[in-house]
């Protein structure tokens, strides 16, 4: 059985990479969806285990501790992280996982599985995601201005990850992340190592 | 205007290159489907211009040293090649083309465009692929079997290749294909340059 693929989503601040992941997985259910675990409070509609898990700065360290988080960071004063048993379990199962995280843990996830597949969803434009920031509503000012300016950094960082996908409509992105997904299970790697074990039955049997 | 993308599409003799690339055209019509110019007789129900430009021996000589031909290539006592300007117009143009080529003919084309997308269409297996070959029944029997000693040959140049599509069935085999296109217009490096202007523009503007 071959090896799951790992694919992280990830993008700047306010791109929208919640709802785009909520569309994904009920069009492709047989994806298994990492949850991550964090320390910001639930916002409206989300629920633990779901969206997140959400934990306690005290439970989170714990976490960190006993390195049971694939990747952790800060971000606008919360903590986030990936539970990395779950990610290697599903791999090694043959079945894809999908992480949808921020910039700064997709990078250092980049460090540890340098096979996975890394895709970048990005504004239409810098000014509609401008817009999309503040039009979210949930924050301070102070909180907003925040996250403008790590998002304009964070779109710096396109040049580390593998594609790039516009979420100018929702369902357009989905099926941009679902053709990575087929075209990456086509990748000639993945089939070398069959390949060459039937060319050698077929030298060995003299039967070509 | 960004650049077309080419891919060319090949395989071993009797995998069904024909046969896919004609649901394919179909399926995707604005994908622009470049003509081989050959000089093996038509096979029934192939037509002059669409399935091939037929040549004469003579002609296509001409064809070779007027340097009219991107890649041509001898291939059981015919030859076939790619018309240089309708690929080089195409891509210009912005517009993607897609080659169906024999595997000389498409290492050929790599050393001309690297950048080219390069998809290798894989029979299920071995014994699928020598069923195929004795089972289109239009060529000799010396014919066959110097086709399934070329064939299996070809298949060890898969390494060549970046991805590997089996036809186990076509529309599904045609489905990886259209993944694979969408797919590589999501490279990063194709929006690297405009986001760059972007971010520049923001910075001038300090308006973020």
């Amino acid at each position: 059985m071959s090896r799951g693929i790992l694919f992280v989503l990830s993008g700047p601040s306010g791109v929208g990479k919640g709802t785009v992941c909520g569309v994904l997985r009920r069009k492709l259910p047989e994806l298994i969806y990492s949850v991550s675990a964090t320390t910001r409070s639930p916002r409206e509609g989300e629920q633990d285990g779901v969206n997140y898990f959400f934990k306690t700065r005290e439970q989170f360290h714990h976490m960190i501790e006993t390195d049971a988080l694939l990747e952790h960071a800060e971000y606008v004063g919360n903590y986030y992280g990936t539970p990395r048993d779950f990610v290697e379990k599903t791999l090694s199962e043959g079945k894809d996982i999908i992480l949808e995280i921020e910039v700064q843990g997709a990078l250092k996830v980049r460090e540890k599985f340098s096979e996975g597949v890394f895709i970048f969803l990005m504004p239409p434009s810098l000014n509609e995601l401008k817009q999309r920031i503040v039009g979210r509503g949930t924050e301070s000012q102070a909180t907003i201005d925040h996250r403008l300016s790590v998002a304009v950094e964070e779109m710096n960082l396109l040049h580390h990850y593998d594609y790039a996908v516009v979420n100018d409509e929702i369902d357009q992105a989905c099926n941009r992340i679902s053709s990575i997904i087929t075209a990456e299970h086509c990748k000639r790697e993945r089939f070398l190592g069959e390949l060459f074990q039937q060319l050698e039955t077929v030298k060995t049997a003299d039967n070509v």
